[in-house]
């Protein structure tokens, strides 16, 4: 099976595209950072079917992105409330959100924006290296075989360099 | 379709997606952000049979992520270089590949590992507020109703603050 494979490549990002790899996987963790926890308000909101939802949150749940916490008795009802694992896939989403913003949104701006709670201010996501804190570029950027990349793909890799 | 209804969703992540959510079209910018250039080092590279690859490299010329570039006469043969929109979208990839070493890596250590092509220096991906250079926390980040967000999904947005 397709998902599988992607799973088990040595590669973050086709493990993380095989989790994401479906289209309303990351919506659905989109609502939960803006604040969704119950059933109905991801379905609500989202608009998708009771079965699908279903399906993608049992899923998130299995990839520890969301625990499944108890809110209510007879009949035992659950929230959706996102893990470590998951609160920091926000970062991903918030990658997507600077590119999105700037390459895909309409003319007239963003549709949402991002802010601090704390303080207010207008949160504008960067991607940067940790050492400078500079924006990173393709261009000045090199990729080598890690500790984990078999060797024929290293191969690979350093062929292209 | 779906895909054309996730396009003109008002978010820039399901934008993004629709762009991405294909389980193909991100490993096929992997490549091209490795070094990959002709049709054969990346069908070589990703095992994918020629019709699956020629629908994606289309797919990325038409979304302008990619140039077609001819490279020979007599049969024209082409290269696939990145765009300027296509270059900053490593900057999605790079926070796919922070989260996936994090949380998705094998236990010996990350595949990839990126350096700065100018200093031989490692580079770490972190996906930071541009304003302060603190990395993106959600617990700290409100999520407000953007210039294009449609009044009904900013009312959803309000219920879940």
């Amino acid at each position: 099976m397709r998902r599988t494979r992607f799973s088990e490549w040595p590669c973050s990002i086709a493990r993380t595209v095989d989790l994401t790899g479906d289209w309303w996987t990351p919506l659905v963790m989109r609502q939960a950072f803006y604040g969704a926890r119950r059933f109905e308000q991801f379905q609500h909101q989202l608009g998708l079917s009771r079965n699908v939802l279903t399906q993608r949150l049992d899923a998130l749940v299995e990839a520890d992105m969301l625990d499944r916490v108890p809110y209510q008795d007879r009949p035992t009802r659950y929230e959706y409330v996102p893990t470590e694992k998951g609160r920091d896939f926000f970062t991903v989403l918030a990658a997507m959100i600077r590119w999105g913003d700037r390459w895909l949104a309409d003319p007239e701006g963003p549709p949402i924006e991002l802010h601090d709670r704390r303080t207010g201010d207008r949160v504008q996501p960067a991607v940067v290296d940790a050492a400078t804190g500079e924006p990173l570029d393709i261009r000045n950027i090199r990729a080598t075989p890690g500790p984990s990349l078999p060797d024929h793909l290293a191969a690979h890799l350093r062929a292209l360099d």
